[in-house]
């Protein structure tokens, strides 16, 4: 049995694994706030409760931020309260399951799950784009897991979509996170309904504009409304010159959209998929490469971490 | 011996390397014009001539264009004269030398090449970004030339600086390749020229736009010109953003910069790591990326393609 852990800022999802196979039970658990002591205890326990008395043979975790591999400790954790930077997370919790535990930044583990069980399967090249909160990714290439020199491989979020444009999180301007993320969808929405224009969208949100989300807008557009109807087209377009970049670099057989913003559907991906071809079209008959939805949800992570801990443990790696 | 050919437009270079070595015998000659029979042979016997009698255990052929790899078979060649497509080079080559041969796109070829002799050697993460009449470039990842899931991995002139921009010859707006390519960097030293504004360029193009070079805006820039110095500055600064968004997604160790703009030197380089600092200054703590020079210069396509088919002839691929 091998059990997955996925810690995010407001739950900790768990799964257990077989060998050869998908999630056999799944489970979750609010993060404590009461710092990372209490934040693994409760891991120990919700990963107990998952494993459900069987024996674990590894143990992966998905940890939100900067993680040293090798090391198996958290480095940069911004999103979870306490203090993370240094702690041996990997041997805490190899200590408490009697099994080895690997640790693996979040979204590369939601790409690893991808790729074993969801939307990357039978694939040997892939790109993953997973569009929430931030935008970030994960590389599979020539039939590995892209990690890089130091475990930092795939932040497709900081590639500038415009060097000029708007201030990013991480201090640089125009990445694709500042201009196609959730808050920025949302920021979209927002000026639009507070400058009056004619919208729906002040409707969905009851004209407070703090409530508005991408699934408002999703749905909005979905209804017919041609405000929100151009500001996914918009999103979309971003979002295609991102992955038309990474599909010239990468040369992936699949582009595949993963979080909260890719639950608008087929109105965006097809028009990541028109922008990929407009900017593309010369390269995709040597080198086609199809864009399509992420399969697991949120439940990526957690598969994949445990995935990619039971091969480890296997050797194979 | 292993011998390597790499096919320009105007030339044809080859080497003869040892397996465990550098370049033991180097040759070029003109590519002729009369079609790719008449290059063919001339690659058989400049091939012939390198090898100088000793036997050839493997023959590598870096192609300026599309290859198919599995069937050794030549695609889409533009600059080079006749018809290629379809072309079963890898067979006629192998057929001539008695001895297996492989072909590889010629960035693709630079990039192993760095990767074994030159400015990556013991990298197991880096990525070439070759500056010429066009942007190429490759890369290598967890100790892996990556091909991406039809060979074509590495086009990075493609990526888009600004999807708003510049027309490319690929038919998309704004791509690196358009803005930063040689000639989009003559481009810019043209206009200077041509609408008199105060610079030494005029004097040392003689007046003469059609003259203008990569290399004459660096010497004249290095000279003291400010304005040629700032069309130094912008072109560092757009290769430093093409260079930022790699390194994010890719975690390199090293950017190697190369092709016939890069000649222009510590000017250029210094400037692309100030944007690169600039962009991944959050990133390069966690993942530091060095920005180096490439070293085999005009020979890394002809050493990389020979020392590439001698590893898959000795069986290491």
């Amino acid at each position: 049995m091998f059990v997955g852990l996925d810690l995010g800022g407001t739950s900790i999802k768990a799964v257990a694994l077989t060998p050869d196979g998908p999630a056999v039970r799944r489970m979750q658990a609010p993060t404590p706030r009461q710092g990372a002591d209490v934040v693994l205890a409760r891991m120990r326990a919700v990963g107990r409760e998952v494993a459900a008395g069987r024996a674990v043979s590894a143990v992966g975790v998905a940890i939100p931020g900067v993680v040293d591999m090798a090391a198996g400790r958290a480095r940069f954790v911004p999103n979870v309260p306490g203090q993370w930077e240094g702690l041996a997370v990997a041997q805490e919790l190899a200590t408490a399951f009697g099994a080895p535990c690997r640790l693996l930044n979040d979204v590369r583990a939601a790409t690893f799950g991808e790729w074993r069980f969801g939307a990357g399967r039978d694939c040997s090249d892939f790109v993953m784009i997973a569009v929430g909160t931030g935008i970030g990714g994960g590389i599979v290439s020539g039939g590995h897991l892209l990690l890089g020199s130091t475990g930092h491989a795939g932040e497709v979020g900081h590639v500038a979509l415009d060097p000029h444009g708007p201030l990013c999180g991480c201090g640089a301007h125009g990445c694709a996170e500042a201009l196609a993320s959730g808050p920025a969808l949302v920021a979209a929405a927002a000026r639009l309904v507070a400058q009056g224009l004619p919208t729906a969208l002040r409707g969905a949100c009851g004209g407070d504009i703090g409530r508005l989300t991408p699934r408002i807008v999703a749905e909005v557009a979905g209804a017919g409304d041609a405000a929100a109807a151009e500001l996914l087209a918009e999103e979309a377009s971003r979002l295609g010159v991102l992955a038309a970049g990474l599909v010239v670099v990468l040369n992936p057989q699949r582009v595949v959209v993963g979080g909260g913003v890719a639950l608008a559907g087929p109105p965006l991906l097809d028009g990541i998929r028109a922008t990929l071809q407009d900017r593309a079209g010369w390269y995709l008959p040597h080198a086609p490469a199809a864009v399509v939805p992420a399969e697991l949800g949120e439940w990526a992570g957690a598969m994949g971490a445990a995935a990619w801990a039971g091969e480890a443990a296997a050797g194979g790696r």
